[in-house]
């Protein structure tokens, strides 16, 4: 197994759900990452030296998921270099707003590269990694590319179907 | 000069106009307090080792003010079993929305004791930290009743100042 | 039967779901409570009397959870000097956002401190209430960091049961 | 000068600026009213005194603005069976959102006749009285009528000024 | 059967399951009311001849239930000085945000008295009601002190039964 | 089949279950349509050829629903000088908020006509288009003054049932 | 003078700041238009009679701009089969998200063309209603071109200029 | 002059006080970028065809500030698989809400890395852009470094000051 380049962690196993599609989408991509639980609140000595030895073992890039006032994003960035993706954790309350306010509003000095709430924010986050590891890895360059080709055929195939059968007896 | 009990902490000097309201409120009281700098985001070790010792120097309780994606209150909770009050920053662009969120809604085990949004926030903190350190010190216990006695008094004289000018004249 | 150190007041018995985390947490740390339901609304004389006898009564510290218009911990505030915890309880059509703003929103004077919306806000009621009776109480600070070594465990053990098992046969 | 059928009380000389637009309705209709602070949060006790003997007293209708958590109006409201009228006061951080939340959201049982936010809210809330006060004073219910005309033909001299000197040349 | 004095209209049958909870408090307090539908957008003149008629055929106060762009209580308010009460209904994609502030949001000159949201909102409606025609109405007046007192016994009540089963064996 | 007027477009297949109010509609009014899936970030630059290519093929009105970040309806306005109605699609995490702002809020110069969240802004996407189409088709116009008069006889026809049954017996 | 083809209405002389951007744009376009002053809630019979003889008087479209609970699109819409196009001023307390929501939110068969909240919104309904009337009419479609021209043109220029004096001395 | 690796982009002149943030900060670590201005909606085909090219010219991130219904950075990141970086910016009416929501709400498949509203954003993204560039340019890490380093003295040394000459003399 290939060491990984990015690291997944996120503050609860109530978290996994979401984030599994993270995961996926970085098996997809085939690049190699690892993936944890560590929490800003519950374990916040862990975080700090998970964040400080991040760079050392290899890692470009960490994504962090949390929920609620979301510190874990912000805890990572606070103490590497690398880029951080924070993906707000879709909650019970408020519905995500809370982690997303908790993750997007850095102060200056201290980004965080905050995704779509929820789901779709998890996978996104993946795809912004493969972004990212794109500049220098002309594979992950083209599978991405292919994604994007199969995304366009994924929409034109639904549009060829919708066509076909009318909007009355389409099956999603 | 006295030992400190309480600590108040922010995260960057922009905040010390707000959080100054603390400080002056804390004086009212007489209670011994240091105030400091401290951010989760850009000294986020200091902040870590600084909240682990807390105890050890005979702290009894912290207050920590920041804004946005506002996690000092948080992480300070994380790393000691004092009280910590987080008093959420007004903010440019959300208002406080922002801070307010980032503090209160912490995760089921690490929580943070927030206040009001803003100066009023400030003080608050203050008189809550005197609350608390009046149940075992039956003077700054009595001063909060004459304070809470003086809120009175102040509502009521200037009632009494409306009856007689009349709501026209009225000069607050 | 020992004397109750906290009391745990709801305004409405639909509450009692969400503030039932904050008596099984308050009875995790041994502390002494009662818990009761008292309205600002429609028991305000009963409240007032309730929230004026407190401390003659040994208590402590209140926590008061309510929603909506949630006047109840705001209107104990203003008639005692002890420490006043509010939980907003998450409501039908705003989510808790009413609460919330109720809650914490208190003018300059009158803190409440205010938790997290719901059931986690419940249980971080009681433990706010032990980090403050732990002030004075060794044995209470002591389980405070046995809980906080607890929740660091958790996490570790999590993590480790992620490790093995991997992210897609991971049962939260 | 007459006894007073309307009471409007704030909770702070704060309030003044946004209440008077309240006083001046009042006069306007004819209505004899007083005005007055008394806080639900700094003055309790004179809160209820005064809310308990509203109606021994003859007033027949309470207007109360407040900000914030503003738990004036409820509080009144929790005393009496007379009709209560809550203005949100515009605020500071969240621009009256927490005052309207902490006003309308009332539990079944107890209503607060909540009206717009801030200045506006403030007249409103005396036309409204008037409008209560109409049903049984036929006095009242005409100056309504007339209000409503004088409404209208202001909208109308309005049209007609802007016919005659087009957008461009209008004065406000 | 009675003439009405109240006059309880919705802008459609989908908010008769948060509405009826109003008709069902008016007949608790044996005030005589008429319900319909009625609606600012679909039936719009209908709307307002229903509004300019409500005084003449003795209706004293009218309750709107509206949900989203919730027009119906203000168009009404426009075409009488008659009290008009606001239901704002909960929605499906805003919650009743949309509904309370197209409700409450009136500019100066023409009021609209606005209660809860949703289905608590609908009862309280009726009791405001009650408690304007209480005014003239002692037998009205004494029934609504009875409801208090009723909602007070309520509380103790339940809290009495908490008392005696403890708060894991309440059955709600 | 004759040639469509309006050009129903919508990001993605999930938005087919709100949108097909929309083509309901159309057909209700006998207005020929196309309906179709391009998504402005999947299939940007078949998006942009789509709406390039819409006044040649005799298109008149362009009705696209989209959700979240939903640039769909931008996207095309600013290709084309169509008039383009938006439909903000109800989402998970953020109910359509975050829909409505990304398609209402668009810069001076390039508008949107922003319909209601969800399925009955699908519907009302329709019946605008309809007001469009109805200015130069009188058939249409009177199609739409049919339709408004069966909205008018709708509500009526409830009304006397409700009369009839009681509010106790209604079945909606 | 030429008929007018578009009406431009609004609620009080306050929201001619804003909507004069409106009227600019349709002389931009050279669109005969007609603006005057008309309120939902304080002319409401002349606002309705208004609505009802658009048609007769040959305006094709209307554009009406309201805020707070702005009721002034959806009531017009309620009284015609033109098209109706909704400005949501930007207000005092809440920025016009209450604008908004009473504009946007509409019910099933009353469509409301909401645009921008403010200037940007005035002028765009302007824009929007050229598109529209650009549909039959090919000078105000030729002019739309060339107003789209002149967008892209302007930004270009501002490009160049960047380019050539760099971000630190180019002036707006 | 080095070919640019970092392309700054925005969509109006309006954008360039917050935007300029950005530029400066890339100045500070020393990354050769280019500065525009191209609109989602004004320039659409430049800023498709900008977009397809940005991989062509060697760019390696783009950053996209917009406003509003701000699509431009969604635009960008459907055209090209580099990672793309999107500032809110701060808007009159909504304060930025609008945009955030426009640019962090991206559907599944097209990530955009958001940062913080306004300003502090705008140097965010910057820096954001040197730590995706620090993973294979040391000189920016070590940079990386140092700012990190300068960010945690700045705050040690004002927290110096604020010792030395107290919270009542201090100046910000």
């Amino acid at each position: 197994m290939k060491k990984p380049l990015v690291s997944v962690v996120m503050g609860s196993d109530s978290d996994l759900s979401q984030m599994k599609h993270c995961a996926e989408m970085l098996e997809y991509f085939g690049i190699p990452f690892e993936i944890t639980f560590t929490s800003a609140h519950r374990t916040p000595e862990k975080a700090a030296s998970y964040a400080k030895n991040l760079s050392k073992r290899g890692i470009q890039i960490v994504i962090a998921g949390a929920g609620g006032a979301a510190h874990l994003a912000g805890v990572i960035a606070s103490l590497t270099v690398l880029p951080v993706i924070g993906v707000p954790m879709k909650t019970k309350s408020l519905s995500g707003v809370d982690s997303l306010y908790s993750i997007v509003q850095m102060p200056k000095g201290i980004p965080v590269a905050t995704v779509t709430i929820g789901e779709a924010g998890a996978a996104n986050a993946a795809i912004l990694a493969a972004e990212i590891l794109g500049l220098k890895n002309i594979n992950i360059k083209k599978k991405l590319m292919l994604y994007k080709k199969k995304l366009t055929n994924g929409v034109s195939r639904k549009a060829l179907k919708l066509k076909k059968v009318g909007y009355k007896h389409y099956q999603v």
